[in-house]
């Protein structure tokens, strides 16, 4: 990873902000700009050095990993040592932090770790984020790791096709899922996977139960994994046994809400209007009051990054984006379904990133 | 889960605080006071109501699940709709928040959806937490939850013991674990399962990597499930081949190390002396230094809860926690060894929850 590049851009982004350091403590942050992927970390960043703060736990792994960044080992909270550090940097009038992964307490307990005269003055509030906008651009290698991830995504999903009959308890399926993929090299999955079979398949975020699969009705599965630190997410949605004309009808409807919203996707599109493209389909089928969240969300090094895809975002797609596109549709008692795709934003559309089919499928 | 109970103890909390209600957003607390277990929900207690307020998603969910507080589904963010619900009541004149789970930028958020005359005094920040001391006391039915995970962990180490054996990469057993996990009933795991063997065993949170285990050399496995919610967390380290005798030297300090500390564990005692109890011993083996991190934590909803079992911590231990010891020694380019049960505090000493062997095992 080019973390030198990554530094040097935030350094303009400080620089236009009128900040001479940044203090960094999200730890998916620090791990973008440095490479750094312990469990403890702060980073700062000045308009010359970069000083990444850990604890004794990390000593080795920090020395290994951390490029661009002078590895520091803390005796107490790393954030306290990297604030220190900033206000003792000649220069440093005012350093940012980011009050979107910043909690009160903490801002509360950064400040007076410093002397009086810094206590008021250095800490100074990032009005507009300054790394998240880097983030939302992959560059080709985080793009080859995320076609990898999405495509590993893929494979669990025909592995599961072979699997899936009736009896299965939800968790099983689940199981069969997250043990497939840390063989296929995943670190872990990105999220708690989803598998909804039968009338739980009208729960948008159903866990995976002791219930059985049913032997006839919807099984909806929502599983993402972590390859290199970077999430993919995913959702298919199949039937077991032979569907009625309401239900074939339903699922083609998702289908074109989906299809539509991804047609929708390319640089320069607004968020809002790649939601309405998937939302007016449903509506038109008259399942708008069925479609109870957003159309998408951006997907990185973590499962859910800005942008939002929703209703009336006005936020525009940039080339670089990788955003999920996911309508769904939930009926309490009755079913539901969900089909999402990864989908990499370009100059002239949307790259599907989990080409797996979405067909509909009878087991 | 007696829910009714839980918020009558928050409400005397609040009373005895000078609060008249209370914003709840952190996830785990919200699902510890009214059982709610989605991913988007805030809580808003007075002293006569209670209202969760989530997002469409959640719908039937939140009817199922919720005890002791009215549901109401939010068109936007549910906190911002639970912090001008608490506005609106009548009575409420100071709403406390957690500034330990709220950020920045979602207490300027909170604040901007408030009319003016409320702006500046409604949200009050709790300067002791409220919530998190109740839920470090475990109740019956906790206990039995936290045993029963604890179990399930005991269940993996063994089956794992038939699984080791050199040339498996570390990923493979990390996969075996958990999809073993799954099938025992667990949610999930409860932190990203560590395998870190031969060298590698001397980085504290080494991940599970394509590394193969080696002929002769220790492996470490610190790996936890998620059972209804509740974490388990256990350590233990195996060598591979025939050890010479430093090695068996300080597996048996360790093991010293963590018993010593587990004695020291009672209602009453401080969180420092049992740190103490374990870096005693480890002092007395010249092996001071290569124990790098703090004896241990609470565990429950969250993996990591307070108390903090550190050098100089001066907090209290108290019937009903539960926490784990788990010294540890790492010395990097040879070895490390880590050794860790679930406690939990009585009256009279400590219960190890995970009460699998800790004799030195060669395979």
């Amino acid at each position: 990873m080019d973390h030198l590049r990554r530094i040097g851009a935030l350094r303009r982004k400080l620089n236009r902000a009128g900040l001479q350091g940044l203090l960094i403590t999200h730890l998916p942050d620090v791990r973008y700009l440095c490479g750094f992927t312990g469990s403890s970390a702060a980073l700062a960043v000045t308009r010359y050095k970069a000083r990444l703060f850990t604890d004794g736990r990390y000593k080795t792994q920090a020395a290994e990993e951390t490029q661009g960044a002078q590895v520091e080992i803390a005796a107490g909270s790393p954030a306290t040592a990297a604030v220190q550090w900033l206000g003792a940097q000649p220069g440093v009038l005012k350093a940012g932090f980011d009050p979107v992964t910043t909690t009160v307490a903490e801002l509360g307990r950064l400040k007076e770790a410093l002397p009086g005269r810094l206590r008021r003055s250095l800490l100074a509030v990032v009005e507009e984020p300054l790394v998240l906008p880097l983030r939302q651009i992959k560059d080709e290698e985080e793009l080859g790791i995320l076609r990898e991830a999405a495509l590993v995504g893929c494979r669990l999903f025909e592995h599961i096709l072979t699997v899936l009959r009736p009896g299965l308890a939800e968790f099983e399926v689940a199981a069969e899922l997250e043990h497939k993929a840390r063989l296929l090299g995943a670190e872990g999955m990105s999220f708690e996977t989803i598998v909804a079979s039968g009338p739980r398949s009208a729960l948008p975020h159903g866990r995976a139960t002791r219930n059985p699969l049913p032997r006839r009705g919807f099984v909806t599965m929502d599983f993402g994994i972590i390859l290199k630190g970077y999430c993919s997410d995913m959702t298919r949605t199949v039937f077991l046994g032979s569907p009625k004309r309401e239900e074939r009808s339903a699922y083609q409807a998702v289908l074109e809400a989906q299809e539509s919203a991804v047609r929708a996707v390319r640089e320069g599109a607004i968020c809002g209007d790649v939601d309405e493209a998937a939302r007016g389909v449903l509506r038109r089928e008259g399942l708008a009051d069925a479609f109870t969240h957003s159309t998408g969300h951006g997907v990185g090094l973590e499962i859910h990054e800005p942008p939002r895809v929703g209703a009336a975002q006005d936020s525009r797609l940039a080339a670089g984006m990788v955003i999920t596109i996911e309508p769904g549709i939930y009926l309490p008692g009755k079913f539901g379904i969900r089909i999402e795709d990864m989908v990499h934003v370009t100059r002239t559309g949307g790259e599907i990133l989990t080409p797996a089919t979405k067909a509909f499928i009878e087991l």
